[in-house]
């Protein structure tokens, strides 16, 4: 049982755990912090906080925190709460790289680092705001933390508690492999995704090719539609292992280009059937309800 | 109506062809043409046609063709049934490229060339075989022919007017054209995914990753799904076409990379704002169903 939560970023992640905890009763009151008067009235009206607050009032008063903003908004916030933060508090977040949240988190909290357990909730849509928060939004998914040395069992034990609650999965693993871990599956497609439709946007003929764009662009592209400030700052937070996807994706591009203008097909048939067997192995490796695998 | 309608390829395509026809009451009888007779048993059991036919026995009987098998074995298949072809039948295909098509076409009809009009209906999925036919594919989707100065209006009209009876739109456009529009739109989207999927299964911790993959790998990767053959025989078709859009993504990556590697966050933004808004666009622009747009 959370007494006091306060949700910084009531958006869809923020705004689903404070919806997902208050429908397993799970928490008391639920603080709502934000940039946006208009963004947290909405969110009281939905139900998913009873109240706005500053940052030192949630800090005064909450047992538990979520961080649901932008990374590299991240610091400055641990650094707004700090002062006033509770000894008993935990502070978590929901940012999509931890390396560099864990550094900033170093610097804004000091000796008090200890209070901090840096996570991520794999779950997601392109909605943003409070509309979009869903209470089932973590059922089935998975909640990675990257636990200090400084945190103590318990103050871990506190924040995988809360996301179970809320129907997740949680996993424990250093923060350098969860980087390198997401660059390669989340922040590699959407960079691929993202610039393949720049392109086509930027084609002479963009409205015949976009009229005629059938289901397979409409996967391939769905998380281009992403918000370009979280993409912008999840790319430029895990720049180096997103680097290394790269040069690593190049290669076997560069091997699939030869093959193309040699005209080898045995070459690109090894080259797509890898990826064919690995996909359906994939979609085949996913639970009946159709999470994380394909929909029905 | 067509009287006796012959289906090359009795899979997702060919048999969602005659699926449609059917239900909409413009089809007498219906051969099925196929390399593997369990198939060609299977989509009888199916109902999607009357009996099995030698490509010949098609040729004789049929008053409407429609190939819907691997773009580089039509040229085989249209000599195949070239000696047999009745005066007053119309040829047409399903295949993803069409100035190949339409060179093997020439060459394996020669002075019958007039009844061949190339086409290619814009749908599809992952699934294959005759189980997956379905006779609502077509409805609301585009059906692109290129048709040829030889056709004549008439044979044009027949093909389109059995598309249209499937529920599709018909749209005429040249063969480059299409070919360039598809290279784009389809083709590399379908180019990208594959490659990427094969380098990620090719990784040390590909497991891992697999693993903690979520819905926006999910949607980015389903096309690496399909067929191999099928992908790499399209790849090699339209090679030119391909190479160009190639050329031209890599030309937006390396400017993306550059700006990652330089930390300049507003040339970053500016490209996946580009982006944003033209998916967006796209998604709002789409009709109420749902297709080509985004399911619910």
């Amino acid at each position: 049982m959370i007494p006091v939560l306060a949700v910084v970023g009531v958006g869809l992640i923020g705004g689903s755990f404070a919806a997902a905890l208050r429908r397993a009763g799970r928490v008391g009151r639920v603080l709502g912090v934000g940039r946006r008067p208009q963004t947290l009235a909405r969110a009281r009206e939905l139900g998913l906080i009873d109240e706005a607050a500053t940052p030192a009032e949630a800090a005064r008063q909450a047992d538990f925190l979520l961080l649901a903003a932008p990374v590299n908004s991240l610091g400055a916030i641990l650094a707004e709460l700090a002062p006033a933060l509770r000894e008993d508090a935990v502070v978590t977040d929901a940012g999509s790289t931890k390396q560099d949240v864990v550094a900033a988190a170093r610097a804004a909290l000091g000796a008090r680092i200890g209070q901090f357990v840096p996570g991520h909730p794999i779950a997601g849509s392109d909605a943003t705001g409070p509309e979009s928060a869903d209470a089932g939004l973590y059922r089935g998914r998975n909640v990675i933390l990257t636990p200090l040395a400084e945190n103590g069992e318990a103050r871990v034990l506190r924040v995988a508690q809360a996301w179970q609650a809320c129907g997740a999965q949680v996993r424990e693993m250093p923060a350098g492999q969860h980087d390198a871990v997401f660059a390669s599956v989340s922040h590699l497609p959407h960079w691929l995704s993202a610039l393949y439709v720049a392109q086509v946007a930027a084609s002479p003929d963009a409205a015949l090719r976009l009229q005629l764009a059938g289901t397979g662009f409409r996967d391939f592209t769905r998380i281009a539609a992403g918000s370009p400030e979280v993409w912008r700052d999840i790319f430029l937070s895990n720049r180096t292992a997103l680097q290394a996807e790269l040069a690593e994706l190049r290669a076997v591009m560069e091997r699939a280009e030869r093959a193309l203008a040699d005209g080898d097909g045995d070459a690109l048939q090894a080259l797509l059937e890898a990826a064919c067997r690995a996909r359906r192995d994939w979609s085949a490796s996913c639970p009946p309800d159709g999470r994380p695998g394909d929909r029905a």
